[in-house]
Protein backbone atom coordinates (compact mmCIF):
# COMPACT_ATOMS: atom_id res chain seq x y z
CA UNK A 1 0.00 0.00 0.00
CA UNK A 2 1.60 3.78 -0.91
CA UNK A 3 1.92 5.96 1.91
CA UNK A 4 1.73 9.65 2.29
CA UNK A 5 5.17 10.49 2.11
CA UNK A 6 5.51 13.58 4.25
CA UNK A 7 3.92 15.45 6.95
CA UNK A 8 1.26 18.22 5.94
CA UNK A 9 3.53 21.48 3.92
CA UNK A 10 2.28 24.68 5.44
CA UNK A 11 2.18 26.84 2.34
CA UNK A 12 1.17 29.68 4.86
CA UNK A 13 4.09 29.16 7.74
CA UNK A 14 7.00 28.94 7.69
CA UNK A 15 7.43 31.52 5.27
CA UNK A 16 10.56 33.21 4.20
CA UNK A 17 11.80 36.24 5.39
CA UNK A 18 10.88 39.63 3.96
CA UNK A 19 13.98 40.34 1.65
CA UNK A 20 14.82 42.52 -1.42
CA UNK A 21 13.83 39.39 -3.70
CA UNK A 22 10.46 37.48 -4.17
CA UNK A 23 11.07 34.00 -3.04
CA UNK A 24 10.20 30.72 -5.37
CA UNK A 25 10.05 27.46 -3.93
CA UNK A 26 9.18 24.58 -5.80
CA UNK A 27 6.55 22.17 -4.12
CA UNK A 28 6.61 19.33 -6.95
CA UNK A 29 8.02 18.79 -9.85
CA UNK A 30 6.91 16.24 -12.47
CA UNK A 31 6.67 15.73 -16.17
CA UNK A 32 4.03 18.16 -17.41
CA UNK A 33 3.17 19.90 -14.48
CA UNK A 34 5.41 22.25 -11.65
CA UNK A 35 3.91 23.53 -8.59
CA UNK A 36 5.63 26.53 -7.16
CA UNK A 37 4.98 28.77 -4.16
CA UNK A 38 5.52 32.89 -4.55
CA UNK A 39 6.30 35.03 -1.25
CA UNK A 40 6.05 39.29 -2.52
CA UNK A 41 6.49 41.19 -0.25
CA UNK A 42 5.98 44.37 -2.39
CA UNK A 43 7.95 43.46 -5.14
CA UNK A 44 6.66 44.11 -9.03
CA UNK A 45 7.72 43.35 -11.97
CA UNK A 46 10.52 45.92 -13.63
CA UNK A 47 8.97 48.73 -15.37
CA UNK A 48 8.37 47.73 -19.09
CA UNK A 49 9.36 44.03 -17.80
CA UNK A 50 6.66 41.13 -19.01
CA UNK A 51 6.92 37.60 -18.23
CA UNK A 52 6.13 35.64 -21.84
CA UNK A 53 6.21 31.54 -20.25
CA UNK A 54 6.14 28.84 -22.57
CA UNK A 55 3.54 27.00 -20.23
CA UNK A 56 0.48 27.91 -19.08
CA UNK A 57 0.19 29.27 -15.79
CA UNK A 58 -2.50 28.80 -12.86
CA UNK A 59 -2.26 31.14 -10.01
CA UNK A 60 -3.79 31.07 -6.84
CA UNK A 61 -3.63 34.08 -4.73
CA UNK A 62 -3.68 32.25 -0.68
CA UNK A 63 -3.03 35.24 1.09
CA UNK A 64 -2.25 39.07 0.90
CA UNK A 65 -3.09 41.32 -2.18
CA UNK A 66 -1.86 41.92 -5.73
CA UNK A 67 -2.39 43.40 -9.02
CA UNK A 68 -1.80 41.44 -12.77
CA UNK A 69 -1.70 43.90 -15.73
CA UNK A 70 -1.15 42.51 -19.37
CA UNK A 71 0.31 44.52 -22.70
CA UNK A 72 -3.39 45.40 -23.67
CA UNK A 73 -3.54 47.08 -20.64
CA UNK A 74 -5.90 44.93 -18.88
CA UNK A 75 -5.69 44.70 -15.02
CA UNK A 76 -6.62 42.14 -12.60
CA UNK A 77 -6.80 42.44 -9.30
CA UNK A 78 -6.66 39.13 -6.76
CA UNK A 79 -7.08 39.23 -3.09
CA UNK A 80 -6.99 35.81 -1.24
CA UNK A 81 -8.88 33.20 -3.11
CA UNK A 82 -8.89 34.16 -6.32
CA UNK A 83 -6.86 32.43 -9.24
CA UNK A 84 -6.47 32.61 -13.10
CA UNK A 85 -5.53 31.19 -16.01
CA UNK A 86 -2.72 32.59 -17.65
CA UNK A 87 -1.87 30.99 -21.33
CA UNK A 88 1.36 30.57 -22.96
CA UNK A 89 2.58 33.47 -24.35
CA UNK A 90 0.20 35.71 -22.85
CA UNK A 91 2.46 39.00 -21.48
CA UNK A 92 2.02 40.03 -18.37
CA UNK A 93 3.64 41.48 -15.17
CA UNK A 94 3.23 42.28 -11.30
CA UNK A 95 1.71 45.13 -10.99
CA UNK A 96 1.44 45.46 -7.33
CA UNK A 97 1.97 43.03 -4.30
CA UNK A 98 0.96 43.51 -0.75
CA UNK A 99 3.30 42.75 2.41
CA UNK A 100 3.19 38.77 2.97
CA UNK A 101 1.73 37.74 -0.34
CA UNK A 102 1.67 34.09 -0.89
CA UNK A 103 0.98 32.66 -4.20
CA UNK A 104 0.46 29.05 -5.64
CA UNK A 105 1.46 28.52 -9.06
CA UNK A 106 1.31 25.86 -11.41
CA UNK A 107 2.93 25.08 -14.43
CA UNK A 108 1.93 23.16 -17.29
CA UNK A 109 1.91 22.72 -21.18
CA UNK A 110 -1.03 24.48 -23.29
CA UNK A 111 -3.15 22.36 -25.03
CA UNK B 1 -1.29 37.75 -28.42
CA UNK B 2 -2.36 35.16 -26.44
CA UNK B 3 -4.68 36.72 -23.43
CA UNK B 4 -6.60 35.78 -19.95
CA UNK B 5 -10.08 34.31 -21.17
CA UNK B 6 -11.74 34.59 -17.86
CA UNK B 7 -11.84 37.03 -15.25
CA UNK B 8 -10.45 35.83 -11.83
CA UNK B 9 -12.15 33.02 -10.31
CA UNK B 10 -13.35 32.96 -6.44
CA UNK B 11 -12.81 30.28 -4.93
CA UNK B 12 -13.32 31.00 -1.54
CA UNK B 13 -16.11 33.52 -2.95
CA UNK B 14 -19.21 32.07 -4.35
CA UNK B 15 -19.45 28.95 -2.39
CA UNK B 16 -22.08 26.94 -2.92
CA UNK B 17 -25.04 26.59 -0.18
CA UNK B 18 -24.28 23.83 2.48
CA UNK B 19 -26.23 20.76 1.78
CA UNK B 20 -26.20 16.80 2.73
CA UNK B 21 -23.35 16.07 0.56
CA UNK B 22 -19.83 17.89 -0.58
CA UNK B 23 -19.09 19.84 -3.68
CA UNK B 24 -17.04 19.14 -6.21
CA UNK B 25 -16.17 21.69 -9.32
CA UNK B 26 -13.48 20.96 -11.94
CA UNK B 27 -11.79 24.22 -12.41
CA UNK B 28 -9.65 22.89 -15.40
CA UNK B 29 -9.16 19.62 -17.10
CA UNK B 30 -6.45 19.01 -19.02
CA UNK B 31 -5.08 15.64 -19.99
CA UNK B 32 -2.40 14.54 -17.01
CA UNK B 33 -4.10 17.02 -14.76
CA UNK B 34 -7.46 18.25 -13.47
CA UNK B 35 -7.82 20.59 -10.91
CA UNK B 36 -10.72 20.36 -8.64
CA UNK B 37 -12.73 22.68 -5.76
CA UNK B 38 -14.04 20.78 -3.09
CA UNK B 39 -16.41 22.57 -0.33
CA UNK B 40 -17.37 20.75 2.80
CA UNK B 41 -19.66 21.42 5.23
CA UNK B 42 -18.99 18.71 7.70
CA UNK B 43 -18.94 15.88 6.00
CA UNK B 44 -17.28 12.59 6.20
CA UNK B 45 -15.94 9.81 4.23
CA UNK B 46 -18.62 6.70 5.47
CA UNK B 47 -17.05 5.04 7.89
CA UNK B 48 -15.00 1.88 6.37
CA UNK B 49 -15.06 4.03 2.99
CA UNK B 50 -11.65 4.38 1.96
CA UNK B 51 -10.83 6.42 -1.32
CA UNK B 52 -8.05 4.26 -3.49
CA UNK B 53 -7.40 5.99 -6.39
CA UNK B 54 -5.22 6.09 -9.84
CA UNK B 55 -4.05 9.38 -9.84
CA UNK B 56 -2.14 11.54 -7.18
CA UNK B 57 -3.42 13.63 -5.24
CA UNK B 58 -2.03 16.60 -4.13
CA UNK B 59 -4.42 18.27 -1.61
CA UNK B 60 -4.54 22.27 -0.35
CA UNK B 61 -6.34 23.49 2.55
CA UNK B 62 -7.80 26.74 1.98
CA UNK B 63 -10.21 27.07 4.64
CA UNK B 64 -11.46 25.13 7.36
CA UNK B 65 -9.60 22.36 9.33
CA UNK B 66 -9.76 18.76 8.48
CA UNK B 67 -8.42 15.88 9.31
CA UNK B 68 -7.38 12.55 6.97
CA UNK B 69 -6.77 9.23 7.85
CA UNK B 70 -5.09 6.59 6.42
CA UNK B 71 -5.47 2.73 6.33
CA UNK B 72 -2.13 2.30 8.64
CA UNK B 73 -4.16 4.40 11.30
CA UNK B 74 -1.62 7.37 11.07
CA UNK B 75 -3.89 10.79 10.87
CA UNK B 76 -3.37 14.26 9.43
CA UNK B 77 -4.93 17.35 10.71
CA UNK B 78 -5.41 20.43 7.85
CA UNK B 79 -5.38 23.74 8.83
CA UNK B 80 -5.57 26.44 5.99
CA UNK B 81 -2.51 26.19 3.68
CA UNK B 82 -1.69 22.74 4.79
CA UNK B 83 -0.96 20.75 2.05
CA UNK B 84 -0.08 16.80 1.29
CA UNK B 85 0.71 14.55 -1.50
CA UNK B 86 -1.79 11.26 -1.33
CA UNK B 87 -0.28 9.00 -3.51
CA UNK B 88 -1.97 6.83 -6.42
CA UNK B 89 -3.08 3.92 -4.23
CA UNK B 90 -2.78 5.35 -0.67
CA UNK B 91 -6.13 4.53 1.54
CA UNK B 92 -7.34 7.11 2.52
CA UNK B 93 -10.59 8.75 4.37
CA UNK B 94 -11.72 12.48 5.57
CA UNK B 95 -12.32 11.40 9.14
CA UNK B 96 -13.48 15.15 10.11
CA UNK B 97 -14.23 18.66 8.29
CA UNK B 98 -14.82 21.65 9.72
CA UNK B 99 -17.86 24.22 8.04
CA UNK B 100 -17.68 25.80 4.73
CA UNK B 101 -13.98 23.89 4.32
CA UNK B 102 -12.58 24.57 0.93
CA UNK B 103 -9.97 22.02 -0.52
CA UNK B 104 -8.19 22.48 -3.90
CA UNK B 105 -7.06 19.26 -5.08
CA UNK B 106 -5.00 18.43 -7.97
CA UNK B 107 -5.02 15.10 -9.97
CA UNK B 108 -2.23 13.70 -12.19
CA UNK B 109 -0.81 10.08 -13.16
CA UNK B 110 1.92 8.53 -10.77
CA UNK B 111 5.75 8.58 -11.61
Amino acid sequence: MAEPMHDPFGLLRDLPLAGAEEHFQTLLGRPGLRIERIVSDGQVSPPGFWYEQADDEWVLLLQGEAELEYRDGRCQTLAAGDAVLIPAGCAHRVARTALRTVWLALFFPPV
